[in-house]
């Protein structure tokens, strides 16, 4: 990737945590999410990173609640990349695996090692939670066989460098298939610091050829964005990040963060990626209706 | 230097080559520089790079011309941190040293080494032009010693690694005096190439405790801005760079210019420096009153 | 840290899960341990990292095998820094605490985070084996406090850049003191890919004025120690890591392994830290005898 | 390049300052050189680096000396590639190319950039000699069309990341064709500061699949061996970089300091490139006999 490729806006639409207290924007209803959907697209998104919610805004990994989603989303935005999540907590890999062999998104994210996984006071001088996020070898390469028969493309999400490093024997055991789509996901405490020199070396241990972006999930995230762009990168925004716009007011919708993504993209002299490039630079085909 | 320092932002008035047929936002008189200034203070600029010329536009290196410049500046925007051009091509060391004697800004900028300087146009597929910049050890020494007895602060132009090794031996010599403030200049061919990746290992090669910022000449500019504000370092912009907004249309006034370099600042997470900081910040003085 | 310091090079004496039929330099009582230790010393070893074994060569944690093995070691090589290993999988952090509180060696190895820990055959194209391997914060803080309260220096063992970041917050709570001994782990897969670049990223990322190293545990050992001379950084070597010289012969002794990466040292220009050296590098105190 | 290409070892086998009261091994004539050869080939060398002589051992730029000696070494070391120095400070370009015209070596060395080129003594608090170094576009475009026209491979000596950085408009106007051999040439006061990270910069802003090598100028030259092999760079040492092995004795012969590089590239687990692989590495053909 370089400087001359536009840039790949991706965005994490809903997340599966937070709230409507916390931020009225987050869309729970099927009809809410295509709303957004509108809004991404319409500011210059490709791609929707989705975590299913029921109509009360609680998380599921139904495929019902899956599929009204996503067959809401394609009726106000076609071709938009679509994106599904399959990492949770404490959710069995077949629960996950069920939601993508019937659906097929696009693209799927892919947790790609084990870690630390904390937040840090530093007011409290303490830990406000610690805990092993594990993503052993073995349900990474059951997800992927599974992404394979489905014809899905994964995501790699990477928390650290090691953790791009380990797509290499997958590559050569043949469960994984370049051009690769890496993102670099920073701002965990436990993983990789969130600077802009530790996004250059994640991107240049990504196999050549491959597409990187960068997922910031901390207050430096307007910074990773920023660092992406000079990189070469691209880049995600959404409620799911970040409810807030770098003027620390809360966005009003995830068109805001999208909007304010491509200011700053233009900003470096880029371009946002239209769907039908996005779709190209990850070597995904032209869409198929889901069943 | 960090994210969490403020950032100096710095603008290059004037320069000297080009004239209000290429931009009209260009000042040519004193009372013109002077308002000029009023904006860039106003917009967040801290430090005001200047060329002087003539009230016909015509570049000057005469003690009057610089003092009637500096003095209009001063009188609107008094405590504005003020740095002169030291680098002329063709007008001997000592008549550029008597302006700094006679006149003593705050900084004077200072080029570093030497280099082939050329401009290469991809479509003619030939050279526009092409000279070697000569700025030998011998000189930068005749220069720096002016300066230390006027108690000038040397602002070291780099235009390549090398220039910033260069500072290690006049440090050990004691001509220059830590904590430094190196600008590193990119985006002139023969000089280091303008990229996200090559301003972290200009950075990197500052000696410790120093403060550094970017000068982008190129249509790579703003990315370099962009870049230096994600590696915690500080900035220029001005007409003397680049008279163009990231959208391509023309600045009305430096102001607009620092208006955006503002902006992109505060969209990282950072803020300017107030004019008092940043003299913090390169170890200056209070203003003293020009004689 | 700087070329212009002189190298501490720590012998990984025995681990605990080779056999001396695949080494038979292997040491496994406690004379053998201190006869190893002599060519250590000899050869410019100023660290010995250890695991204890029973005198049949099986592994121990327990104090009086610990404790055999270190009164032999100093018998032999009074000054020389002892390091335990800390990081046993599937024994009680409290066993592991108890032989530190009771021996109180100058250094303990301290795993600083979580990963997928695995070794891949190209050959085979599969998986040898893999595992989660799991260092939660509060483990690492239980181990901590037991050092602090027993006046050890942690080597903080560092396998991905995330690890070396999670120092920070471990500083801040007041649980680590600078200057750190950091240690960064290369070879595994899971954690981050052995190359020079990365290696200097996981150096950039220490916290500065501390120490740091490298470990090399694959076949890329050997480079890895060049790398780390030429960064400006300490090494590790012994039968722990390695059984090989960069020749392919199987080393007879600790000592050969030593002398190699002596000879290297010296080949970059450095020389080996003196153990007095090492202890003032490091902030150890001046060796008190263990009870 | 990576770390599993064989490693091309040049000889610079006489350079042109030295003489033999202060390195007694330095050749003066044909036969000396050819015997210099016999010994560089037989330690590993693939390269030979070559500056004219007379007998007496004064600088020569004849093509009578040039071919005296280039058949004398073909004599002895028939597939040995051939590599001439074109960099004499004032000797015309005319004169340099005549030899290259008339002779056609497979390799001619070219300095890609001006700069300040000096030496630095702390010791006396002052610069022992600075010059500016001046290698203009238009010569170097000269000396690429008469190499072009011989078929004559350039090996491009670049001080500083903005001479690598000029390769990139001389292969977009079709004087130069990839793939390149670049060489870094680190430890001159002025060029790029000779620390391992600044060579993987170097090496980073060479066009892809291009070689790479490092030429080390100063005390550090071992250390920058060491760091190039560990990058994945080739290397090259000889009696007009530096006499001394790195125990500080003087070599007895180049063959000594080719020896010692190839112990240091098998050390990292890399072996020297016969001379028929550095030919492919090179991209040259197969010698042709010099007229
Ligand atoms: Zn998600
Ligand atoms: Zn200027
Ligand atoms: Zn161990
Ligand atoms: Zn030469």
């Amino acid at each position: 990737m370089s400087l001359d490729d536009p840039v790949i806006i991706t965005c994490s639409i809903s997340g599966a945590l937070a709230n409507r207290e916390q931020c009225p924007a987050i869309p729970y209803t099927p009809a809410e999410y295509a709303a957004e959907a509108r809004r991404i697209v319409d500011e210059g998104g490709a791609m929707i990173h989705i975590h299913a919610r029921r109509p009360d805004g609680t998380p599921s990994y139904e495929v019902e609640d899956f599929r009204a989603i996503t067959e809401a989303i394609r009726a106000e935005t076609p071709d938009v990349i679509v994106n599904y999540s399959t990492g949770a907590l404490g959710v069995p890999v077949a629960k996950r695996v069920a939601y993508l062999r019937e659906l097929r998104p696009d693209v799927a994210a892919l947790n790609m090692g084990s870690m630390n996984y904390a937040k840090y006071s530093s007011r409290r001088k303490d830990f406000v939670f610690q805990t092993v996020f594990t993503n052993p070898f073995d349900e990474i390469i059951e997800l992927l066989r599974a992404m394979n028969e489905a014809g899905i493309k994964p995501e790699h999400e990477c928390f650290d460098v090691g953790h791009v490093g380990s797509l290499a024997p997958l590559v050569d055991m043949g469960v994984l298939h370049p051009p690769l789509h890496v993102s670099a996901v920073m701002g965990i405490t436990g993983g990789v610091p969130p600077t802009a020199r530790n996004l250059a070396t994640m991107a240049d241990n990504v196999p050549a050829g491959s597409h990187w972006g960068v997922i910031g999930i901390s207050r430096a995230q307007w910074m990773l964005v920023a660092a992406a762009l000079t990189l070469g990168g691209s880049i995600r925004v959404g409620l799911e990040d970040n409810f807030y716009l770098p003027d620390g007011s809360m966005a009003r919708s995830n068109g805001d963060l999208i909007a304010k993504a491509r200011q700053m993209t233009e900003d470096v002299g880029r371009r946002p990626a239209t769907i039908a490039e996005a779709r190209v630079q990850l070597g995904l085909s032209e869409r198929v209706a889901i069943a």
